[in-house]
């Protein structure tokens, strides 16, 4: 059994870890800390845990980590490069789900996040969480910055293309839309339901913290530093589900390629990750609660490709895929905890 | 030309009165009061007044409240009766959407409402704002205390067949349920939409403010301090819109007489209440955006009546209500600004 | 492993069906029928459980049910009935989803369905299948009528009072609120988004089929035929969840009654209800996706009981008790394949 | 008084053309028809027009069109064309909110909508009826394509773009996103609120009726048959609104134009659409039930500009519009009955 240690279990993605971690069969959690909930029963604040969790919170100075085999960070930036470092030192595999292990420049961390990266060391180290693009490195990793809910999506519909360059890589659009649960579970007035309900909009367009780490992947991806993505975000009247229409045009080789064939052997056996026959257009629903991604990919002009993705924000777009990494760093079966069908309607 | 002020127009009874004002062919808006916001253009916080008002949020010592005719308080408890001596004695009339001149009791209301009671005479000279119920007083007061969203449709719903003594006053349920605007434009987890929407449940199981007002109302409706009605409020994953499903015990008199009868009587002529024919069963939507309440009457068993009561909680439960009274006590036509048709779909 | 077939699997109750069965350790899904949708592929119509499901939708006449252990009819009304003779003949235990083995009095089955009942020889031994009320029965039973949604959730919150007789069983209310999926994957204008989403009511005002379904029930719970509860449904803006809010008036016995108390040892160990602390209200999306009841207990009066009760319609409410009922019919662990945590959010 | 009549009234444009007629200051409803539901009052099917609207519904022969200043078709494709001709010769003025006079090819028009055009003599006189690029020739039509939904919000968001020559016309971008009113009140299962709600995909991938409309008008609007649109609708899980993310990139004279003060200045003095500040989003919230289109210009690469549009799909994307084209012809007000503030929240 993997003992497990959950840092700020409060917020969203510390909530989808316990119902993942929970009824996953090799993993005891071992602590979860809040040290503003500290001494509340985890199910007094999530219901939906009773039966299924009877831990309470704890500070972090009481969880006992240093004890456990992997500890996740479901916490604001900047709490896991503060305490990573004691972690590893004990032997312990840290997965963070924020954004400190993902951006490979500080500099260009430090003007996102509006915050000194205190880690440069550990950040050099650390191990991008996207296993079907990363996996081997993931299995060795001792440190993974588990990637963003959008940048996850994105990738996964962009990389057939970029790594066969099939498309003219300077000019991608990343047209994407989410739930609101990927604003997590702060009071703030545009999130509340009489504001966010019954409307949509763009938002983030002078500029969304997921843009670098989407273009710092996509070029890692090609091997080319000229890819350039513009990326922009929707919040839908939704709870989870992230949907990403992307669009590029197609080279010589793209006009020239079968995209269907390119994309299913790409994936092949990837049990995430599921290209849908021809014609398709996946629906956010059809992975609600599932660590699945669903891709089609259409060629709707004949110098253009537009690639639609679906994914559950929480699940594979973070606690799912943490999860995915835990399994690998730990020598187990991948899948293991992960294949839960999704619920529909 | 009546000259309008609003005080705290920041929440949703503030742009829900905005929105009426702007439409109302006798009224000027002078000034809307924000301490926080003051300089913001009111259509910077609400682009949908874009091009239907021009102001921008003042502080209170700069509005100029004492020039106006009337000014509404759209503000937290405690606010108006701060205020309202000083704009009394100017000669403004005065208009509190929140709780202060609603409870009789200053004892009720400080055990409710955690404060004291400031105004104690204003109180006494204040009148209930529910004009289908109270017309008379309205036209002649100078200040109003507007009801709360649930205690309007519970009063309409159950005061024909009180006033016609057809019930046992002393089991009555109302069980209601109000989409999310209710609970006002804070900042709160709770009503967050990851959390409000796609759900439901009871709320304020132990006692909710709106109980007391609905008891001392049904009490003076029916001229009977036995009136006790049990009121039972539910969160709706909707934003506007409240339904109430009212029951009560008939005695003889009530099990002899036609209550649809009784309510068509008891509301002809009333613009805004609409009692729809045998059978009905009225929706929220019906009503959305709209100063109308429609009511169907049940008689499911042959001693037991059931009340079904839909209304607009901004409009009617609120804002519309708030600008009725102003009508009446500006000697307007009641109706002025206020025949806006449903949005539906 | 238990071989299982399912008739009209095209529904919401089927595609439920699905999900629970195919993470079911017990349990090879022999067969799923539809004429009309015979040859498609399950995952073409509900891409969900693609990687889950891959069988096709066969003809009855393909199915091979015969061979079957269980057969679930998750089809309309009078289907079950039809077929129910030939699958026992054959061996085959029955669990309709649907009404034919639910009112033991024909009679009131043919006024509220429409229909003659074909089988009152079956009907008679049709087992009602709600296991916490009814496990002993259903471990013996070759024909299961599988409660209602609504139901389910009246009769699991009056159950502790009536059977310790704590109130007057004479004039029940349940108010009950249910989301759309309960009316079925059928093409009607009034289950339409643009028509039930941001908007709530009444329904079924003259009479719902479940009246006489929880008035039967509620009888035998209580030994006693005096028991007459007011049922009324109303239509909720989300997918899943009942939402019951039920009222009584307390007799002596039940003013003298530890209710809370009451409650938690009538569900001792009942895995699938959950009694919660004195002073809660449950929430429906506590429940979602998941096979538990919450149910709340309150005293708002000296002399009046309210009690919450959640559930999600599709799994306790429908799908997950037919299979708990499956369990209990093939001797296996009763929670088998209904473990599943909640979704939230 | 203008004279209106409604030809099939039932339907969202329908209800959406009487809530706007009914509180225009110059209409009377002369008749509003519907072959199957003549002689049900036109409130018992909405009952959110009890007190505004007192027409029942009459058949086509019972109408009496021939008598109207102007007959309002919302209808299936097709009904139009069969009937216009007779209005026409009787000096009634028609305005289609069905496609049947939008294309001007009738062999895309065949290709598209699966019937032979019938009227290519009308086709050829009717004028589409999008006032800020057309107002002129409304003024002295007889029969207007009214634009569909979606065209409506692409034509406004490119159109300065296009005029003044500042964009590649060879490769646009239009992703667009409607709530589901758009797809009128059908039964039909993909549209159920179980279905819907919830949920966020993209439809129409292998081409949708509004492409070819788009592309028609752009290349009318631009003077240029190069102009071609890639069209990519989504569904929204909401009621009411349209939001467009438009791309395309910039020629030399784009990158150096002020392209904020170019939308400002191409719709100076417009009443209906609202060129926001530099920097915004418009949300569909803030035009929910109005006639207002709002727009955004965004340069997020020297080479690319965004254009953020949103509207009401029932208001300015059909009946708003539609009264607007009306007001214009019958040498009104052109923002007569249409100055209503939006709703929101």
């Amino acid at each position: 059994m993997i003992k497990v240690g959950i840092v700020g279990g409060t917020g969203y993605t510390g909530v989808e870890l316990l119902r993942l971690l929970s009824q996953h069969p090799e993993v005891r959690i071992h602590a979860i800390t809040s040290r503003k909930e500290a001494g509340m029963p985890v199910s007094d604040m999530y219901p939906s845990l009773r039966g299924h969790v009877d831990l309470a919170f704890v500070t972090p100075d009481d969880a006992g980590l240093t004890e456990c085999d992997v500890v996740f960070f479901a916490t604001p930036h900047g709490v896991a490069m503060a305490q990573a470092r004691e972690l590893l030192a004990a032997g312990v595999k840290v997965i963070d789900l924020a954004a400190d292990f993902r951006l490979k420049d500080t500099a260009v961390f430090e003007q996102w996040y509006g915050m000194a990266h205190t880690c440069p060391d550990l950040l050099e180290e650390a191990v991008y969480g996207l296993p079907e693009l990363n996996r081997d490195a993931i299995r060795g990793a001792r440190v993974i910055g588990n990637p963003g809910c959008y940048p996850t999506s994105v990738q996964l519909g962009f990389a057939p293309l970029l790594r066969h360059k099939l498309i003219d890589p300077t000019h991608l659009i990343a047209n994407c839309a989410s739930g609101v649960s990927g604003a997590g579970r702060k009071a703030e007035v545009h999130t509340l339901m009489a504001e966010a309900s019954d409307n949509f909009k763009a938002y983030g367009v002078k500029g969304h913290r997921h843009g670098p780490e989407i273009n710092q992947q996509l070029r890692a991806i090609a091997g080319d530093d000229s890819v350039n993505c513009l990326f922009v975000p929707h919040l839908l009247p939704l709870i989870r589900g992230i949907h990403s229409t992307l669009y590029a045009r197609l080279n010589d080789a793209g006009q020239a390629a079968d995209l269907q064939a390119t994309f299913e052997a790409f994936y092949q056996g990837e049990r995430f990750v599921d290209v849908l026959p021809a014609g398709s257009a996946p629906e956010t629903r059809s992975v609600r609660a599932s660590n699945t991604v669903r891709i089609a990919v259409h060629r709707p002009q004949p110098d253009t490709v537009m690639v639609l993705v679906v994914e559950d924000n929480l699940t594979k777009g973070a606690s799912g895929q943490a999860v995915q990494c835990m399994n690998l760093m730990c020598g187990l079966d991948e899948h293991l905890g992960l294949t839960g069908v999704p619920v529909l309607p």
